[in-house]
């Protein structure tokens, strides 16, 4: 079950400049929630969930008051490993859990998964910041 | 002939959100209609059709009330494999077919179609929702 | 000399939707008209013109009645093989001749030429539609 | 089904000399013969056979006495398209007609196939004259 | 924990003639048998053994009278998901593995494993079957 | 520890022309501050500070009356080399101190940082001279 | 010396519509005008000026009333081979030379310079014609 | 038609030393002799031969007592640009005129051509001279 | 100063059988020893030696009774950073240190460093242990 | 005119054991000696020569006593830069003046030269110690 409490942050070093920060994690694994198209009772029994989903989570934001810390996004990621979860909520629940631990200016997630039954989904999603004007 | 009959959908599960789903499907096919460029009689007894085309689709929608389920897109798509129709009809009756089962609100369909008589052709369509303003 | 007569056109089978056709040709072959950098008279006298050029010939264009046939395009181009025509006149030329016959509500064509004497050239031209607002 | 008495040939013109010709149709297609991994029961009414597999074949050859006519290979390899065959059988059979039709000095063929279950296959077998000596 | 008993095998289609099966397989993850570069007891707990790794693992064959099917082989190398385990045995573990259940004339194992603290490993091995020449 | 003074400068040849300037420094290197994810106490007292952190570095700029000299910009990224320093301190400080030595109408400076814990970083900021607008 | 007089031009055969030329040209080379970096007095004496600079060239411009001819262009560049001269003037004056001659409605110079220090540099300089609208 | 008589020599500078030339003509083109795959009647009218074959040609050769002179060549490859001719030929018939001009110790010609049908084409083909060993 | 004493090793645990482990460091970095091309008096008081080299250092070997552990071997790589040392020592050291600390049946280093002065070195050397056959 | 007398040497560090060096150097230019493809008189005026050639020479040896140190290699291969000299000349000139300077076990000269007339041409000579055996 993906774990948010593991996401730690630092102060912004520059508050006061609009900068942005991308962060690339090419190694996301979940599992697929369905006993669907890659896989079977046998398997499930093997995995205990669905088949093995792989993508690249790539991550850009405007820090405003605190910054994620590195190593609390990669065990959060991990957090993701054993759990059968939808590639579109995958993506949006990164989204709204890490921005509401960073409360970032702006915030997009993309999801890039691995080819499935011949084809590659690509999921995208934006958080605004409700009250300031982003850049 | 293409049977828009086996798309299925499942509810958004993140609809207050305007986000993106890009899919790319490499290993589409259908035939030429003609007895043209590439083919004739004895292939058209060999296919009863005309010569073989290949494409890469590639779609991508801004999801509504559903998402299109991936599965059923695959055997969407297979259902061209037989058929003879010309690229543009292809890529028009994608985005047709998808935006009636889907009713994004945006929706863009590209068709790459691999050389034949040494051009290659891509088509690319874009439907959006008539009352809906997208983001 | 190009052979603008040779281009045939079929009915746009989605008149009512604005969707774009891009068309790659990579073997575009042609003469320079000059005695130029590249040739002399002993050149000449072999091609009956000038040099060889070769280039990639890209085509951009929204159908609005009639799309242009793909064969008829392929010989109209083969027509230029042994033409002495410069580069701006190629992609000119092929601009008029296509816009006439296809009437298109918006075209871009593109020659992207080999180096000569260590230079590469591409020339870009586009077509508007006069009293028609392209989307 | 396969058919091999679509495959053609010419009289080698340089048969006093060894040479090599090198073939790559990156266009195959054929079904899956089982309901496995990637169809099931509605699939298979769909297709009247199994899922699509998707592939480029390789064919190398050293020429004795003919050389396969290059129109005819392809629609010999069209002949696969909605057959039922594994990817062992397909690249053996495809080396076994050819080698029949064509008798050369020696032969491979290459079957590198797309992406089914995450993993990718390539198969590659070779046939050499019997009582020849190769170069 | 790895679990050979999921390899099934079919009998080799072509057993007269030597020919060359590749497989590859990018989605290949485990988890790192030690507390050490990238781990530490928070972690393990996340995830009950060590961080994740990440690898491709391409294996190359020629069978005998047997070959290893597909499907059988993605659930094997799955069953390695959840395991703490070294590159190095990884590889050979494999190699062990499959050269038990298909009895190959020989089969080679490459596990190209992602960087770790800014070094990536590849490990390669080979098997040889005993007392049966090799092409 | 970065050394600003190390800057110099030279006058803008073509003041009265807005003019962009790119630059890009692939060999930067500087420690990252702390005994985290990478390091530990050996390791601190091997280096002095923490673990290496490696980044390609790209300034583009629009100068007024002064342009950065070339080899002064090498000595200055040079002094970062032992330092303990976190990305976004790197990324702000060479805008700063640029900044403030050749007092630019623009200037965009992005960190490019190697993979770190199995996730890649860029950072990205942006500095607009006050009083001047920029084209 | 750059001489801007082996610059020809020739009437532009479409000048009622706006079009793009772009050239490159990968074979740029002149010479550092100090005895800096890579230089010192031994080395000026074998080249009479500074060491070697190399850099691809790209121009690209919208035609008024002429186009530059392409080999009077080649030699233009080649009149900088034995020039001390830096980067900045390079880019700047080449635009100034050409904009003069050519007389465009628009025109860009960029000036993409090898690897000097570690560190490459891409200058990029803009002309519009004063008194005429470009598209 | 080839003219072999354009081919001109110049001495081997080196004649002591084996040592290796490679030549790369991307810019090889003829005619398909065949009124087949991609030519018709109205065709053959257009360019007085078949449909136009694109190519490039790669010669290795170790000079013994002469070079050959790249501009003429070039000329002699100019020299098929209208011929009706097959693949095979082409190469074979290069390699024979390039070593009859130029007598080497050894000499292979490459034929990459493009595609056509879908299927792309490579014919390599070696000379030896008789007498002496190559090393 | 390379401090071999960092290089540790676990037992290899498939001694019986003969396989390659290959490594790849990226981001290796020393000083250059000399005052020379990139560094001079000012510099060399900056970084108290000379100018920073960078390499990728690739390690490929044959294990016999240990291996090398991945840690270890990125601590020993780091204790060249504030090193002077030439091109070819850094190469024939690292691997003089690491065949006496693992003594394997075989072993290659290759070191590729970054251009300096226009030109790029890459230093390979191979150590085979003296009275045992590798295979 | 080629200077061999600015090439010069270090001893080799690690004698005893054989080892290969490759150094690859793409900012080679000459001039071309002939007023053949790409020059006339007007040219020859301006460069005392003929037109500029370019190419990227790579060298690989294995030193005996002494190594090439790289400056020195630098500044003679600048030492070309305003010579009218052939293709087959420039690489057997640099492999004679390297083997005479460095008197290695063995070396190989490459050079790769940019497209002339639209062919590329690249050159290999190899270099042995008469009376040592290289490894």
């Amino acid at each position: 079950m993906p774990k948010p409490a593991l996401l730690e942050t630092f102060p912004n070093p520059y508050p006061k400049r609009d900068y942005e920060i991308f962060m690339t994690c090419p190694e996301f694994t979940s599992l697929c929630p369905m006993g669907g198209i890659e896989s079977d009772a046998k398997e499930l029994e093997l995995l205990e969930g669905g088949a093995p989903d792989f993508a690249t989570i790539n991550i850009t934001y405007t820090p405003a008051r605190v910054c994620v810390e590195l190593k609390s996004l990669k065990l959060y990621l991990w957090s993701f490993r054993n759990d059968g979860i939808f590639y579109e909520r995958v993506v949006n629940r990164i989204l709204d859990d890490l921005s509401v631990a960073v409360k970032p200016k702006q915030m997009t997630v993309v999801g890039d998964f691995n080819v499935r039954g011949g084809i590659k989904s690509v999921i995208t999603a934006t958080y605004r910041a409700p009250k300031r004007r982003a850049r």
